[in-house]
């Protein structure tokens, strides 16, 4: 399994990933789900990834041969719009996993990965959109300014209740890694290190990036911090009429 | 869909659920999930009830005629043990399900129902247990001392902040009530009121037993100092490290 999760505010792109891979509970290992494109100055790629591993891989692959292809017709490098990015990926993505379904289906395995892409193209404002096995995708929005891929429902109530698009960039990216926290606290499956881009608008760089493992200092300070604030929220709620009427 | 708690603490048993019901988005009814029987001094059952709505109401019709049959080889009255109970109704879910499996799927319907049966038998502890579609069950133990029926994934992350067997019970009803609120926040088809209910083990009786609607005072007060104990959680969240630089 796997959780990422990309929040849009007005100041920027905030991506988080965690970086757990299984096959059975048997076989788990450490793969980074955070790719970074930046194949020319006026552009600016982050790709998160969820679903079949092998599947993932051959689409990264792919995006890489393209942009090494000067003769490629079509490219992180050639499209004029992000969304059009995102039609590339996601062809990209069904005709990847078209290749492997069959067989993969008669061994109980599925072939289909899902994406997060975004990013900025100069001229037009930063973008983030799901990109579906099928090929097909869909945008944040400024009432719903966060997308999320694999295991999205622990982690979705903070994001609800926090994210709005004027909030800054980095209370964005705390808000990401509480999510991610409370994910990884109720699905094994989903586990560190948790990568965190800060992409601020217009720059065409990122500010920041960094990887979190467990023991990091900063996000152990994050999960202690929050924990205590969260009792301190819990333990400030108010009686039942009953409770008072026992102190009355 | 459907939303129901179970905690199960030492100083005995909180029951929540939510009451919305929904056959497709434009058929949303309002059913309470929350099913009391106490058919002798010596015992106290809740019955909590996830799934299809005809499945789980064949059900509790079935255990309330066992429990005017006074020749039923076994009822609710007659188990000795609440795991009997647990089997007996997990017999009986099964049982009904399989009735109209055939013709429901051909519909592309699902006859399956879950079920968390709670409760006491005077000689034994109090317990929960989660009854499958299989008729099979699981009882909550001291490491994870909940259980949870229907949308459980929003719900869980403050069960496992704040749950354990130590709590009062007004606590553990507290902390239902945040479950439900974050799960109605996240998924519309859970819905109010919420119907709460408190076991004191050893008394044989609920405490209280209260019904919320969204308007209910009480409710929007946990709902309005949630959001405010939550923000100030967030707020108090340490600074990246070149948060710092930047005011140093």
């Amino acid at each position: 399994m796997t959780y990422c999760v990309a929040i849009h505010v007005d100041r920027g792109i905030v991506f988080a990933s965690d970086s757990r891979t299984n096959a059975g509970v048997d076989y788990v290992t450490t793969y980074s789900k955070m790719h970074l494109f930046t194949p020319q100055p006026d552009r600016l790629f982050v790709l998160l990834s969820a679903g079949n591993l092998a599947t993932t891989q051959e689409v990264i692959n792919r995006i890489q041969r393209d942009l090494e292809d000067p003769h490629a017709q079509t490219s992180l490098r050639t499209t004029k719009y992000l969304f059009e990015a995102a039609r590339y990926v996601g062809a990209m993505n069904s005709s990847v996993a078209h290749e492997h379904t069959d067989e993969l289906q008669q061994s109980g395995f599925n072939a289909e990965a899902t994406f997060i892409l975004g990013g900025q193209i100069r001229g037009h404002p930063p973008a983030i959109f799901l990109i579906y096995p099928q090929g097909n995708y869909v945008s944040a929005s400024p009432e719903t300014p966060y997308l999320q891929i694999g295991e999205s429902k622990y982690g979705k109530p903070i994001l609800d209740r926090i994210i709005d698009p004027t909030i800054e960039l980095e209370d964005a990216a705390r808000c990401a890694l509480v999510s991610l926290d409370s994910t990884m606290r109720s699905n094994i499956s989903v586990g560190p290190p948790i990568e965190l881009s800060i992409y601020p608008t217009d720059s065409f760089q990122l500010s920041h990036r960094v990887s979190l493992r467990n023991g990091s200092l900063y996000f152990a300070s994050i999960q202690k911090q929050w924990n205590i604030g969260l009792r301190e929220a819990f333990d400030s709620l108010p009686p039942f009429d009953w409770e008072l009427g026992e102190n009355g």
